[in-house]
């Protein structure tokens, strides 16, 4: 298809150029856009598919000087970006250097906040609103919120606060039936029970507000009708879960119609209240791999757009994870699995099914998953909560409050642990070893393959007994070394000589690269791999003591991380030889691959054999 | 009075023998040995005061083998501790050696789940309810909430998920209109909409559900009122909020009439499905003090029975804070306040009366309460969110994704930072500082005296651009020597000498005398007082190196603390010297005042006089 009308757009005003019917011809060449570019560079593709009419409306609807739209979670802002300026480079998409699969402030002035984690957005645009309003500046400040980030609880402290404010703030629910799995909660039911009023437009309170601004018969109107008002008749317009919340509720509209939608906004924008519009969507929309099957389109790595097809299909840590608790589950029916929203992204989808009533997808709501198998532990159940790293910061007062400080045995399985590659500095999984280590009572595993992974999770459920962390990268196993055997022990020797690196996790895969090389080069190396880094192993450390020159590298932040610990505690058995350590410097890390961050942070076997040849013996 | 009918009690299920009326007297032998023990111990008062009645009813209908309560935050369980067995060492709560003032599972196998943050009762009841259904075993799930804990997300996510779970579980909403200040936000005012049918119990599904239940007439009659409903009799049933979610409600029940409790408590028995008891009570009840400011009388130190005034009240930090506020919001109106739910607490009771629409209380919401000051920074507005230190545990994700990730310039004002003393392990503001270590784009500034409180709180709001912290303790001032000045410096440097002791915060007064100690001993002391703990200033760090004894004291987590991350930056120079880290190890610190817990932890100025006889030069 000819890029016709997308090529005209270079800011939201210029959508007001378009008819309604050539918006839908933008739409058409939007998603042929977002299809081909995510089909290069993988990314969020069903999230965006199903809000292409969502966000044609809202950004025509919402184009002036002092709106703002906050995107919740971000991953549908792919034809924000097209819209604002940035086709040009839309193909660096997720590339270093390129712009972010997120929104972002420092990239363009239409990304009013940045965002990555879910269930933000109501609570930073109604900061934006009270800003404006104490800064006496006009314009909408509008949330664009998922019905599954709605089953967060930041959400819902969010239009609790919101919707008593009496000052306008308009909440976008796009609604899908679904978050990244089908939605789940009385919160989903609920909705769907909405949603069964199709075409049903909730007016109570909103026919009052507006009718007032008519010049003339408006208010006669009102005053007749507010007489009318018989309780029976009040009772007969039911409610909203909103209304209860202070919002007016409108909806449910179709969100692949721009009218209505058009139509919806405008009386939004009228409405000197919190408002919230209904806006029912399909995820995947228009391209029908994704529409059959949303959640494997969710985020995905580069594919075959007649397939759709993915073009690299390797075994990754989470299908490993997936498989081996599906066996603990089958020998030890205290085995429970909990995921916030993420049962295919954690590989637990068998297990999904297979033990349906040992399975708990709480929604997008991390602190209750912990809190919730901190009371299932408390009991005797074993239960695993398998969840990204970067979603694991929002529980970080549930680990240390509700497990860890009655010492209860709940087992976290941290997956995409370390560097996540293109989604960049809101998702990089490299704040939980620091995190962790500083709660008492906790215990954490770092496998390096696959093996190690099915060693430590057995270990992590049957030999600890308080709360017990694994953790894996994203993505598959690294290189090993021939004459390697994995074992579960708290700390591997490999190799031997004066230089000694020290590391953990997939890390370990490029320290051996480097000790291959270095031993060519006629260099001696030990390598001390961490399997248990918190506690570390006092052996572990003692052995250290017999080197003088150390070079610890960890795939992790500096600034509280495991090297950090470990110096210390060298340090108080008298270790007065050198430590060098690299690790991630007190800063973000932007998206790029995952190799080449590694790169840029020091931490590939390049650099590990160069940091050798420089200070090592 | 007598204690006739308390000294009967050593077990729940004793209650059994007492007549409703005889419940009643012990509910005054128990108000009177509350406000005793609270006046002598110092503790929570007014949710204790509120909840006798509640708690003497729920003890008697819920005392099988297998049910459970979880309290939510803990702090009204004072009444439950006396029930179950724990009236002999009732006069020690707090104490060093003594009962908790909150549940806990390693004191009463009464304790079913321990706790001291709000909002994680449901998430944990559920736990227990689903352990027990999985294990086959009996019993019923409680979880009592007040309407201030029902503000926080984790609430909403729990009542989420149990609502949809279709088992048993049974919340009762202890609702006194107010969480620890007045209630607030769109759930709170919908809650006062509910209390306006005193009296109207709710019972449209339950009453189906119990009907059917009745011996042979029980389902014609069900069946006779299923065909009689019209969608117009359906719509007069509104639904609440709560049956929204799942749950059948019923209420309001009056929360100080024990007969009509403990007859919801049967009905909700009865039920198969998650029930939610609206149960209305007082806080304060009984003691006329505490009912005309229940705020004061939330958590207090100890103070005069007859008066309820305070026995000591010297001015603390949080007051120093509140009074600083004002006048920087005098000066500059964008300046902002933000409390969750700890208006008086943290001492923003004038700025909340002087400056109305630029102070936000929250409810129990800290997540919101970070992501809604990213919001208003992100417009160019100061917001200031005063937080005690444990609290803010709970927005670790928040500072970090939705504030510094975009660098946005909000303030933290960490009030409680340090040891908190009675209130325990789940209260102790002992973690900050390594949690916001490994966080980048964070500046936190550590005070040692109020003079350096405003000094910080200026520097932070004006002279910091990122995520500005300061943190100060519970309490009054320390000791401060004569010639000691205040300033602004990242770092202060005292006294010299030979031996250095590093430190920062309140330990200084403790440094101060230990230098005093030892001058007389004819040993010579260096305190550097770091001001700013993060970043760590270079020239301090390098000033360092002119000595080979550091004496480092934190009063904080050790693991990830500033004490680990200092010694890796002498590292970094070259420091070879002798390097001795005093800070908390990887455990939970128990309740015992401020003064013998730092003895405890020797953290006081005899230990710091001890280890520099012992080890310094």
């Amino acid at each position: 298809m000819e890029n016709k009308y997308l090529k005209r757009i270079n800011k939201p005003s210029d959508l007001k150029l378009l008819s309604v019917n050539q918006l839908y011809e933008l739409c058409g060449e939007i998603r042929e856009k977002l299809i081909q570019t995510v089909s290069e560079n993988g990314g969020h593709l069903s999230p965006n598919l199903g809000a292409v009419e969502l966000t044609v409306a809202l950004e025509r609807s919402f184009c002036g000087k002092y709106d703002d739209i906050v995107w919740d979670v971000g991953h549908q802002c792919y034809t924000h970006k097209l819209l604002t300026g940035r086709q040009d480079v839309f193909d660096t998409i997720r590339k270093e250097g390129g712009i972010s699969g997120f929104p972002k402030r420092e990239e363009s002035k239409y990304d009013a906040f940045n965002v990555g984690h879910s269930s933000t957005s109501v609570s930073a645009a109604y900061g934006i609103a009270r800003a404006k309003e104490l800064e006496n500046k006009r314009g909408f400040t509008v949330a664009v919120i998922g019905d599954g980030a709605l089953t967060g609880g930041l959400a819902f402290e969010g239009l609790n606060n919101a919707g008593r404010s009496k000052k306008n703030i308009i909440v976008v629910l796009n609604d899908n039936e679904m978050s990244i799995s089908k939605n789940v909660g009385g919160i989903a039911k609920y909705l769907t029970n909405l949603r069964i009023n199709t075409g049903y437009l909730r007016l109570k309170r909103y026919t009052e507000k507006v009718l007032i601004r008519i010049p003339v018969v408006g208010k006669p109107i009102r005053q007749a009708l507010l007489k009318s008002k018989s309780r029976v008749r009040e009772k007969l317009y039911k409610n909203t879960i909103f209304d209860d919340l202070g919002f007016i509720y409108y909806g449910p509209v179709d969100g692949h119609n721009i009218q209505k939608m058009l139509n919806a906004f405008k009386a939004a924008k009228r409405v000197d209240e919190p408002v919230l519009v209904h806006v029912r969507t399909t995820k995947g929309k228009g391209y029908t791999p994704a529409e059959n099957d949303p959640g494997s389109f969710h985020g995905i790595s580069k594919f075959d757009v007649d397939t759709g097809e993915p073009l690299s299909a390797s075994k990754g840590y989470s299908a490993v994870f997936g498989e081996y608790m599906c066996g603990l589950a089958k020998s030890d029916n205290r085995i429970c699995a909990i995921t916030a929203a993420m049962t295919s992204g954690t590989g637990l989808k068998e297990f999904s099914q297979l033990y349906k009533n040992r399975f708990f997808d709480v929604g997008i709501a991390e602190e209750h998953a912990v809190t919730f198998a901190a009371g299932l532990a408390s009991k005797g159940i074993l239960p695993v909560f398998s969840v990204y790293s970067t979603f694991l910061q929002r529980s970080y007062d549930q680990i240390l409050h509700d497990a860890a400080a009655q010492n209860l045995h709940i087992i976290l399985a941290i997956d995409r642990a370390g560097i996540v590659g293109e989604d960049g500095e809101t998702h990089q999984g490299v704040f939980d070893t620091a995190f962790l280590n500083s709660i008492p009572n906790v215990t954490v595993f770092a496998p390096s393959c696959f093996e190690e992974l099915r060693l430590y999770l057995h270990k992590a459920v049957y030999d600890t007994h308080n709360v017990a962390c694994v953790r894996y990268p994203r993505g598959c196993e690294g290189y090993l070394p021939k004459d390697y055997s994995p074992c579960d022990d708290d700390y591997v020797v490999y190799g031997s000589g004066e230089n000694v690196i020290i590391t953990y996790g997939r890390l370990f895969s490029n320290a051996c690269k480097a000790l291959e090389k270095l031993v060519l080069d006629g260099k001696s190396v030990t390598i001390i791999k961490l399997n248990k880094i918190k506690p570390i192993n006092k052996e572990a450390v003692k052995l250290c003591l017999k080197y003088d020159k150390l070079f610890f590298y960890e795939e992790g932040v500096m600034c509280g991380g495991v090297g950090e610990r470990m110096f210390l505690e060298l340090n108080t058995l008298g270790f007065k030889g050198d430590f060098y350590l690299k690790a991630i410097k007190d800063e973000f890390v932007k998206h790029a691959s995952v190799e080449k961050t590694l790169q840029n942070l020091g931490l590939d076997s390049e650099s590990m054999y160069n940091d050798i040849i420089k200070y090592g013996v």
